[in-house]
């Protein structure tokens, strides 16, 4: 059994602190926990109401003992209270308080007791300061939110770093139709976070998908590891919070630095979470992503039929902005179609059907026929006499393919056709993009679970990897990578450098090389062009003025693009690896693409097109083709580098030049950990 | 009174093409339009069900005659059934029936029927094509949509490209509380367009904002006039379709082809319309403006109140995206709220709360009294015991100041809660995002109406701006606005331009002069650095080569920041000034502001803060600092030229670079409209 188990389906559940005064929260969740179809027995230390005065007392009122402790008192009791219900027989606890290192003062000595506590007695805790969770289908809510008491089953579980989004997210859940299978705030993760929850989804059958909000991240690597586990059998919808500098506030909330937003996102969704950036889009997506889930491929195609054009076109250019395929539909199609409806409407895809007809069943089977079509969009405003969930059941095409309904009209339609989408196992989503953004999720999963191979283990001979590096030797680390660099010459003196610009024969760079300075353009070590013999010795008179011993000459290369490559070991998440293309405006612009390494050859290719400037890497006025295999092969090799070696800190490759005859690494600087410079 | 109004609030309506076949539109029309409550008079050419079989019978049923006419016949019908309502004394008609130009064959000869109908008779026409219009608080619901029966009165008004869109919004704003005042489809807009409609709702009371969705423009300076003009009475939000090349489907859907959509949300923008990107923050921003609206500011100060730290994270997060600013509260506003929080929660602005309690109507009062608050937004999850807008209320603080209030629980909670803002006169929005746009929308909407000042008036002297025109003619004419050039001369022989470099005293630039070559570049037709004598003459032996027959010798500028400005006539909107960054990556990233001219100083002035790497232009690595009030007279100016002189297509300056002593254009092309090269 999961040791989450007597969290989520406890045996019984004791409540320290509960309250007969029902404006306090021990009165509140007790009042939450009543309708628990299993013993529940309430601690009052004063006695009230002839509640039990011990835990011990409580606990023994339980056949087999109390499973879940569930802890209504102040944070300067809490840590003897845990004590207390793991020597009753607890395993599990939930603590809501507020008070401990969040707070400062007082709080973090209390903290330091709670995680003692936890240690010694191996129960498993959720809190401190979180709302609680619920599991509606087994009636069980520990919240101090009365709402919760309407919450219905569902199929979407959640995990919330926060209690507060994490009732958010089930009140919009049950709104959607798709409802909670388990609901669960984090708050401070002294013991429990996301990845424990997570891994505890694994085998609920209730759970079809998963809604993952996150604020910071205490694991990296956990958590990496149990949405790659999770996401294979079940999807995942992840929304990181942070995209700006909000650390201030989330710090007095959580007490814990911020993580950073854009790195989150880029490994969860390496790791094969769909990402959205609101819990409207995540709603949407978790809603979508609860029915039929697509197989894994590079590109699903998106098959779209709606009532009316207008509100199409809203999806549509919804659809087109989220980076998913709508492909025109086979002229065999499209012949099927036009036979079925009047000539005056759209059929390539989108299919504009106006109001559903009698061949709307047709429509809809022909549109899911299409070899081109992988998933199906169905729009159109309620009306009395249609029923979309039913015309797409009675059409045949959802037995095989994923599909999702998307209507509006008054309240009373919406109700029953939501009844009707239930009914036939659908989902269904109210308003035009929030309909795009439930299909850009399934989607975003197929596309996610194909990138998502294993990645190799690294297989290189490594050579002695312990500092110092100078430009050549960080340059014969990447030859032996594979990694092309001009043709250089370490040069000592002026003749030696001299000679190698003859036989380097054309212009060449000339540079300082001293793995003492990592900045060498800035004190002008850096010399670009030299032709001649005179060019050169002016270039090394101001190199020895710029105190350099040892000269670096290479050849020039030709013109191109310049991309900056780098792996860096990210302190919550270890090695990752990252791509951007070179130039003040690419940086300014921040346009990066990021994994986590080691990574797998598939999600290395998709860094490209992650970039917004992706086009300058493909045929840009007549510039040179990106061989994106290429560019994946030597991301993986990076990654591997600082995988396998943990004495480098660093490699950044500034500028990786994209020629007419590929990718040549211009500089490169190697960093090692502090103890291996 | 205003010509729509015998559209929008008729004393008499006559349906032609009514029906007694319930499946029918012609019976679904007149079945919608029953309620209305003024005489509503059949017409079946059949006499079916006792309906009048002329539209002169029916018209002479009505007291002082129809004035309007609902028609439900097809396409080749229409244009008859037009002249014979405008004859029995209709002046204004609704037209639902698509069949004319977006169809093609015989519809196009239908639609210019149509339009000669229109033209010689006068009377107004809604549509073809569009699902048609409701004004719930007259109980005149003209639709096809059984729905909007149930659509009950409200404050917003809905002006939209599409029927189905216009339904679509409705229902979604029943849905927000914020209900619906009028809302009309515009369709094929063969004469009535969203101008009229705008115009009309100026003097509208039940409508307090206005909801803008467009999907192409076919008289663009009328858009800007008319939303110009309301936005300063009531707000405006817009929402604008075709960010991506949905063309194809638009095309089949409007018969007209796509308005840039950059272009359309710029100049809308800079009439004072509020842009959104989705229905979804239509609704929100809508909802929000509906309320109090902030006065013109350049920069408000919004003041976040949360009872939970996780959604208020979303919020505040959200917010910062939307480039809104939260200020920290004064020290003073913190000690009066820290006096009535416990200490544990954030105080400076975002405002944690926790749940309300009993000092939280003060706590809200002391955030708006704050001097840098000039909105307040109020967010908790529903508690029986809690009732936010009751509390904002009585904090006595919204009777000065706009406020929005978000909430989310059950849809109990929800509904009282709905009720209680509304008796308060309080917008109210569900969820934190949709909290945060609609606060966004407020926030814009301010800026909007500080920003729209008027234009001055051209005060130029305009010299002869006919063609032809090569660099040294450009480049005066730009000297005559008072934009600055480098130091140049003008030479015809190798001896002046040698004479040239040395009056000019340091490196030059040798440039092609010849009117009739724009792309000097392409064609080696540009030497720079040029320092020697010896220099001097290869360049202009390369030149000579090139065709040179004049020369211009034009001092270097110093190193900068190159910047690309330029007018041009768009065929929608007119003169349209643009402004962007140099570079490829610059323009890949399509990074640009552009307004249309006229342009007052403040809307110039605004265009550099809206560009993505707009950090390069303030002292980026030690660079040169933008003067952003001596960019935006160089931008009117340029505006201006293309609004004074009907000669000149186009003036681009690529580059004007940015120097530490100021702005300076590098290059310079004007081009004249055909007739006048």
């Amino acid at each position: 059994m999961h040791s989450l188990s007597s969290l989520f389906a406890p045996r019984g559940i004791i409540v320290v602190g509960a309250s007969s005064s029902p404006e306090k929260l021990g009165a509140v969740m007790a009042q939450s926990l009543s309708t628990y179809p299993a013993p529940v027995e309430l601690v009052n230390s004063r006695g009230e109401n002839g509640m039990h005065t011990t835990i011990a007392d409580a606990a023994a009122a339980i056949p087999g003992g109390p499973d879940l402790a569930v802890l209504c008192v102040p944070a300067s009791a809490t840590a003897q209270a845990l004590r207390d219900s793991a020597a009753s027989g607890a395993t599990a606890a939930l603590v809501c308080a507020g008070g401990f290192a969040e707070a400062g003062g007082p709080g973090v000595e209390f903290a330091l007791q709670v995680e003692a506590a936890v240690r010694e007695t191996g129960i498993r805790l959720l809190g401190p300061n979180t709302s609680g969770f619920f599991v509606p289908h087994r009636n069980l809510r520990a919240s101090f939110v009365p709402g919760v008491a309407e919450l219905e089953p569902g199929s979407v579980a959640v995990v919330a770093a926060s209690g507060g989004v994490n009732h958010v997210l089930a009140f919009h859940l049950q709104r959607s139709g798709a409802g909670v299978s388990l609901a669960a705030g984090i708050g401070a993760g002294t013991d429990i976070t996301a990845p424990d929850v997570l891994d505890y989804l694994m085998t609920d059958d209730q759970t079809k998908a998963v809604a993952l909000h996150l604020e910071t991240v205490s694991d990296g690597p956990a958590l990496i590891d149990a949405v790659s586990r999770l996401s294979a059998v079940k999807p995942v919808v992840a929304l990181v919070v942070g995209r700006n500098d909000v650390s201030e506030f989330a710090q007095s909330h959580t007490g814990a630095l911020a993580t950073s937003w854009r790195t989150t996102r880029s490994v969860l969704k390496q790791a094969g979470a769909v990402i959205v950036e609101d819990e409207n889009q995540l709603i949407a997506a978790v809603t979508a992503l609860a029915g039929r889930r697509l197989s894994p491929m590079p590109d699903p195609g998106v098959g779209l039929i709606t009532g009316q054009a207008g509100p199409g076109l809203l999806i549509a250019d919804a659809l087109h902005t989220a980076g998913v395929t709508l492909p025109r539909l086979s002229q065999s199609s499209q012949d099927t179609i036009g036979g079925l409806l009047p000539p005056l409407t759209f059929q390539a895809n989108p299919v504009d059907t106006g109001r559903p007809g009698p061949g709307y069943e047709k429509i809809v089977a022909a549109v899911a026929q299409d070899p081109a079509i992988d998933v199906v969009a169905v729009y159109g405003l309620t009306e009395p006499v249609a029923d979309l969930p039913l015309a797409v059941a009675n059409s045949g095409a959802a037995r095989t393919m994923p599909f999702v309904i998307g209507v509006d009209g008054p309240d009373g339609d919406l109700e029953r056709t939501r009844k009707s989408a239930q009914q036939h196992e659908l989902p269904l989503i109210t308003g035009p993009t929030s309909l795009a953004h439930g299909i850009s999720a399934l989607v975003n999963d197929s596309r996610g679970q194909f990138q998502r191979a294993e990645a190799p283990e690294g297989s290189l001979e490594w050579p002695d990897v312990h500092g110092p590096w100078d430009e050549n030797r960080s340059k014969e680390l990447l030859n032996a990578f594979g990694i092309a660099t001009p043709d250089r010459r370490v040069c000592t003196t002026r003749t030696a450098a001299q000679q190698a610009l003859i036989d380097l024969g054309g212009p060449v760079a000339v540079k300082l090389l001293d793995a003492a300075v990592l900045h060498k353009t800035e004190i002008g070590g850096v010399h670009l062009g030299i032709k001649s013999a005179e060019d050169m010795d002016q270039a090394l008179e101001q190199l020895e003025v710029a105190g350099a011993r040892e000269y670096l000459v290479e050849a020039m290369a030709p013109a191109g693009v310049d991309l900056v490559v780098g792996v860096r070991r990210d302190p919550v998440f270890g090695p990752i690896v990252v791509l951007g293309l070179g130039g003040t405006a690419a940086e300014v612009f921040a346009d990066i693409a990021i994994r986590s390494a080691p990574l797998a050859k598939r999600a290395a290719e998709g860094m490209p097109a992650e970039l917004l400037a992706r086009e300058l890497l493909y045929g840009f006025r007549s510039g040179p083709m990106l061989d994106a295999s290429a560019l994946a092969e030597l991301l993986v090799k990076l990654g591997d580098a600082l995988v396998s070696n943990q004495a480098i800190a660093e490699i950044e490759i500034n500028p990786l030049r994209l020629t007419h005859s590929g990718l040549v690494a211009l500089d490169a600087v190697v960093i090692n950990v502090e103890e291996d410079i």
